[in-house]
């Protein structure tokens, strides 16, 4: 047995999954012993100091004690913040290198999807129809990536290396060398009326929800799409159908949904000009995200330092 | 007017595209007469040395008896090979770096296309079906490249930028640096087993004409995909459909056919797992195309010199 004190794997998930991470995490830190909070004892949980979480139940984090800190297996954290509140403990979310890069692969890759037609070629084939339709060079296209944190980042670098005109939005002006960037309202009105295509990767937060409604999707280009990576509050559900159904907006490809799964009465399943994603553009690594949980908490056995943790008030 | 003989141009497009080309053409090389074949004079027709020729009948060129060379507007010349026969002036096709990056840029979107699962998503979202399916990360897929032309070496290039494993094939060994390489009939057994994504980019000829028939096709990995972006009569339609039936492969993207456009009867249209694509992999870019071939009319005015023609018995 480990002299130290067990760390707490604290989910909602099914028992499957749950030792699924478990074993995950333990092989990527074999010197901790990881316990499903469901097996600690009642003085394991007063000891314990840590606990890495995916969806917890707040409830169970509140009978932890003792606890110093928690780690979230995941990148977005905006319904952690507001189950945990501002009392929690310090909170660490996944900043994950490879989630960045999977990320950007899904932002080129659904771009091209976007460019290359490949929706408008799917209506023709069901009709038979044998058309060419007229080429977009990328570098007549602009793309607009709201949110530039590590996600946006690396997608705004991938369009640029790909040939797009690239614009990115942040609430705080970054600079990011060779591309174009904006921040605060006006830089978002610049960005909606310039872009082919708006890519959200902002977090969730009381700022974000609700950020494109139907006077911000109005500013939009005619014919532009939009892709949602991000959150599905973060667009107004019916202010969008509404622009798709007037033709305002030709395609959005939704990854992320108000419910999710979106039940089967959502509007978006049956529309053509609606791609449906099962929350897949950025797939967590389990071994990857691990990695990164282990080398956190062995930085802080050490030193005593954490990563920088959420701000609980902005909430990312 | 000029004193050089008119550069003919010989097409069966319509007045309308054989007009916007001539102008297109004619504004890359203003010292040049370029005359619909239509519009030539008997006399014309005896002083023309140079055809530019879009799907030409060889009645016409048959016509131009003082022809030195002939210019094509298409990187794919089977056809004109074909119809022109071995007594037939010198050929130049178009090798345009234009139609390389465009090309490229097809095979990388058509190869995130498989790869991120977009088929078997859009299936799901026809029966409202939410499910995460699981990520293949691009270094643990191998696309395999059957042609390494200008066409397939910018693509090979492009997959093994995004992080997919490459094996290329060509019919003599090219060496491409970073890219695994093969060649010959053992060459290519080696690319179709290992391959998740087989990519046809290699040139009509007497050789490549049904190169992947059922023999082959069995050699490919079970659940492998194909993209055919070269000519339809490379893979036998029959047996690329017998193993779509059977499900040794999941996914085929065509976007050339043996008859284009597929008659409304073909097989494909309706199948959940082809991806019909009207001949759009590698549009050629009008204003491109006659940048090169007034820079290849230009020098050869000044110097005699041809680019490298075509090889009639080769074939490309």
């Amino acid at each position: 047995m480990s002299k130290l004190p067990p760390i707490a794997f604290v989910s909602r998930g099914d028992a499957a999954s749950e030792a699924s991470w478990i074993a995950t995490l333990s092989e990527a830190m074999p010197q901790e012993n990881i316990v499903a909070f469901s097996a600690l004892s009642g003085e394991d949980k007063r000891r314990v100091e840590i606990a890495i979480v995916a969806n917890p139940n707040p409830a169970d984090i509140a009978e932890l004690t003792g606890l110093k800190w928690v780690h979230s297996l995941w990148a977005g954290v905006e319904r952690l913040v507001a189950e945990l509140g501002a009392g929690a403990p310090p909170l660490v979310r996944l900043v994950d290198p490879e989630l960045s890069r999977v990320m950007a692969e899904a932002v080129l890759a659904w771009t091209y999807y976007l460019q290359r037609d490949m929706p408008a070629y799917r209506k023709q084939q069901q009709r038979k129809i044998w058309e060419e339709l007229e080429y977009r060079h990328p570098s007549e296209m602009t793309v607009g990536l709201i949110g530039l944190g590590e996600l946006g980042t690396a997608s705004v670098r991938k369009l640029k290396e790909a040939g797009f005109n690239v614009i990115g939005w942040s609430r705080s002006l970054k600079s990011i060398s060779g591309i174009d960037t904006v921040s605060a309202d006006d830089g978002l009105s610049t960005l909606l009326r310039k872009s082919d295509i708006v890519v959200c990767l902002v977090p969730l937060t009381a700022e974000t929800r609700g950020l494109l409604n139907s006077t911000r999707i109005a500013e939009m280009k005619h014919g532009a799409s939009i892709i949602n990576f991000a959150r599905g509050p973060i667009i107004v559900a019916d202010d969008l159908l509404g622009a798709l159904n007037s033709g305002h907006l030709s395609h959005a490809v939704l990854d992320v949904f108000d419910v999710e799964p979106p039940p089967q009465t959502s509007p978006f399943w049956d529309r053509e000009n609606v791609t449906v994603l099962p929350h897949i553009s950025g797939p967590t690594s389990p071994a990857s995200s691990a990695r990164i949980v282990a080398a956190n908490i062995r930085d802080w056995r050490a030193t005593g330092k954490l990563p920088v943790t959420v701000d609980m008030q902005r909430g990312y």
